[in-house]
């Protein structure tokens, strides 16, 4: 019988209040109406961010809530004008949308950006720019949406949900610091993002990338995405940005915090090399921390930025990432250290929060 | 009778101790080291910069003093090793001094930059990088100095001094932000420098350049400089960076400090379009005073810049500036509002302070 203009019901992981465990429970799901569309969610992972609005720390965290935002699934229906995709399609929602008539869509310095960025995670309207947290509404803006059929990716795989998240990290190094071929990069933080922004400073060739954690065990996978040396702050008593400077003869060319940590983001900074280093801000800081330093380290010549997006168009940009994938020149199967499914999402952050895992992908269907 | 080789005497305004007029003395000049030249300067100019030592809440200040550090003069007699200028030369001393051959030369991305900015204000060693406060030692480094010789400016003019502190603001318009053609520029700080800044950016392109200053009678004389349009803060209950992002749909492609007020800088960063808008410190901010923001600012697409010499190699940009002012493309002679002379020359300060002068040049040799 079909669903289509009809509440469904189906299987959610719920967060009813914050640090606690997720339950999974059956929600209903109102049909999509104009410009939105309908999605069966197959695959999806957990990152920081969910983790940070399950913390209590997100003033836009809402309870209760269905996290998630990096999924990937099949259109069970579409509302009213919609006529990119059709019921069937595979797709990625993307939590930052790009409906290329916007100012900041047509911006060619610009990588896609919610109009109102106090939408996040507050779900969706139809035809607005709004970040959408996939699991929860399951609803989404037809601008949040990558039609994989437009894409050589083999329908639907569990690869999908990664690379929206994968680009990111990556783009930040290739598309907003623009690391230079032959040039240093250090990169805090060596999760799942810091290993992605460490792989595109490697496709950007760059000579040294050195890794910082107070987790030794990382040093190792890090290897694996471009890493050349590590350095744990913990074996130092010096400022971290005073042991850069002297390891790297002055300072740094590019760095990257990818913790959320005020304080390492100003330690990134500071490790810049004088005239042109440039400091990029991945991490996501909890509500209301700010940031600061000397402006003497800006009027000498360091540069401080941030990335949402890595600098990518969102609808523009996966197909390339795919093709880079299927022509093996991106890695993404590496970046997948746990198949689970939604009934072990628990597991998944505690494996994220004891440094275990890189990404652990959930079979949402099974 | 020749001076070369003997200490000599001369006139000079001394500083003897912080927030008090300062007293013309005879004082000793020793003759030049190795690698060293020592000047009869015969311009100078007063900035905000000699008021800031002046005020004693710059911590490499030292007293007694002899500020001064927008000078042109003479090549009295030369020290050893010195082969790029001679006795009878018109010179302009450089506060950022270029050797050609260090990392900060070398690289294309960077200006002119001291090896170690501690030596700031700390006089001269030979062959090393310093900033030159002119008045002060009257002997320079060789790396510090331009010959004027070399460039079509009719010999010793008395813009040459100013010449090199113009540049540095204009080129925080055109070579730190690289402000575009068509863009939307709001400059905080009517002096001479935020005056430059306005030129450089309307040498640039910009179609809007807005002038914010908490003195209306600024505006008048900015019209002159390409401003188009002004905003007094004291005429909004609002905070500054709210007025301006709604006075131009979102907010600026790019802003300047050129006060040295660390919270002026916040409200430039914050002013800034997001997505795109690139905010530059010119000003010098009061010693350990620290900026900051949230870093959802960067995160979300602004760019936090700053620039000690506008961006360009202190030698070799000189020159092109004085070949942009003989051919009518620079702006100069309407910088000079007073002709004062060395006597006069609290009176230069107190002009600079009520904001009635943008620069007064003194002659030092009458």
């Amino acid at each position: 019988m079909s669903t289509v203009g009809k509440t469904i019901t189906c299987k959610a992981a719920v967060a009813w209040e914050p640090k606690t465990d997720l339950k999974i429970e059956t929600i209903e799901v109102a049909p999509p109406k104009s410009h939105e569309v309908r999605i069966k969610i197959l695959y999806t992972a957990v990152c920081h961010t969910d983790a940070y609005t399950l913390s209590g720390q997100d003033p836009e965290g809402l309870f209760p809530v269905v996290l998630g935002h990096e999924g990937a699934g099949i259109v069970e229906s579409i509302g009213e004008g919609v006529t990119n995709v059709a019921p069937g399609d595979h797709v990625i929602p993307l939590y930052v949308p790009q409906c290329g008539e916007c100012k900041f869509c047509k911006s060619p310095k610009n990588e896609s950006l919610p109009e109102d960025p106090s939408d996040s995670g507050q779900g969706t309207d139809a035809g607005r720019h709004v970040e959408v947290f996939v699991q929860r509404k399951i609803v989404v803006s037809l601008h949040g949406l990558l039609d994989l059929q437009s894409t050589k990716l083999p329908r639907l795989t569990k690869f999908a949900c990664w690379v929206v998240a994968c680009r990111r990290a990556m783009g930040a190094a290739i598309n907003t610091a623009k690391v230079e071929k032959g040039s240093t990069c250090a990169v805090w933080g060596l999760g799942a993002v810091g290993l992605a922004v460490g792989l595109g400073c490697e496709v950007a060739g760059a000579s040294r990338i050195i890794g910082i954690d107070i987790n030794p065990d990382k040093f190792k996978i890090a290897k694996n995405f471009g890493f050349t040396e590590f350095v744990n702050p913990k074996d130092h008593e010096k400022p971290i940005q005073d042991v850069l400077v002297e390891l790297t003869d002055g300072g740094l060319d590019f760095t990257f915090e990818c913790v959320g940590n005020v304080h390492l983001m100003r330690a990134a900074l500071e490790a810049c090399h004088k005239g042109w280093g440039v400091s990029t801000i991945v991490g996501v800081a909890g509500a209301g921390q700010e940031i600061s330093t000397r402006p003497f380290q800006l009027v000498t010549g360091r540069v401080w930025k941030g990335t949402a997006f890595g600098g990518w168009k969102s609808r523009d940009s996966v197909p390339k990432l795919v093709d880079e994938y299927l022509s093996k020149k991106l890695k993404l199967d590496e970046f997948i250290s746990h198949n689970l499914t939604l009934g072990e999402i628990n597991e998944a952050f505690h494996l994220m929060h004891k440094g275990e895992s890189i990404r652990a992908v959930l079979s949402v269907a099974k």
